[in-house]
């Protein structure tokens, strides 16, 4: 091991060894312990970086957000607001091993903020940053003159974002009934309604 | 305890102490030995009506399909296909305490469905129900020229589909953004866009 350990780098790692526990086993075979089993490092080790189980659930969860942020900033926008749009939305949907592994992550924390307020709690941070973005694009596209007349900006980014998480509950769920591109076939066909036609 | 148990109604009990256990401490809370004593019976008794944990899973997520086509079928339908159809979607919404405990307990599922197979196809079995009356109904509703020209039933189906389960997921793991009618709200918003203004 190197001398010089990346403290950040290293907190996605287990981060990450986090979700495949997750995803194996569900969130109830998550605790500090496990993980650092899973990694083959001593709880000490583990505890260094992450002092209690909750810290380390939270640091999963928001994981996935600055990950979908990170690859959105990066992407090479094209100044076609509906391309770049769809381009932003399939960052959040289940189309690679990335993807699918933050997916399932996060509908297992769904899942499980039914019975547990922390997990909720976590979870609608994640839930609440999506629904921002998602309302700053629809006005930011009702002000360029982008969508049909009479359009509800709260409404049409209820449905968006429901219509979305939606799709990934069904992808991720049930995969055996869905293509890879069938999530965003179905977003398309929804946003072909919103936009006018050029 | 009276001398005739009926016996389909007292599996139907055991699965509502199943929910209520899903509810309070998820999916993994459930064994036949927790489902007994929750119920205050002896686990001999508990086998009499489930020999398995699986058995027991199964009934008890079978029963919200069961729970919801017989609301539906019990509906004063009138007539006007518009109306009929909110009224069948509410009954897989989360709009009163019967059907939050429904939602809640589908919602376990779909999360633990990504680490389990057995919940996956569960799970998976109540969608494609649910999928399937959906189908028909944009079908018969398109038959009847009741929707705008121009529309897909496998696309629309899939939309409206996932735009339900994605409002109940919202409403449900965060019932603090949402008020109960929000969702019927959203779905209202996403008919008008659908049905032909009479």
């Amino acid at each position: 091991m190197p001398k010089i350990v990346d403290h950040a780098k290293r907190k996605e790692q287990i981060a990450e060894a986090t979700w495949q526990v997750i995803r194996r086993e569900g969130l109830d075979g998550v605790s500090v312990r496990r993980i650092a089993e899973e990694m083959g490092i001593s709880l000490g080790a583990l505890r260094h970086y992450f002092d209690s189980q909750e810290e380390l659930l939270a640091f999963a969860m928001r994981l996935i957000s600055s990950r979908v942020h990170a690859r959105i900033r990066s992407l090479p926008f094209t100044g076609h607001p509906r391309q770049d749009l769809e381009q932003a939305i399939a960052q959040i949907a289940p189309l690679d091993e990335e993807r699918i592994a933050e997916c399932e992550v996060w509908l297992a924390f769904a899942g499980k903020a039914v019975s547990d307020d922390t997990i909720r709690a976590l979870s609608q941070e994640v839930h609440e940053q999506i629904y921002h973005g998602l309302r700053q694009t629809i006005d930011s596209l009702i002000l360029q003159g982008l969508l049909k007349p009479g359009i509800d900006p709260e409404q049409e980014t209820r449905r968006l974002h429901a219509l979305i998480d939606g799709l990934v509950v069904h992808c991720t769920t049930y995969p055996d009934l869905f293509r890879t591109d069938d999530l965003m076939q179905t977003v398309s066909y929804h946003l072909d309604t919103l936009f006018v036609q050029p």
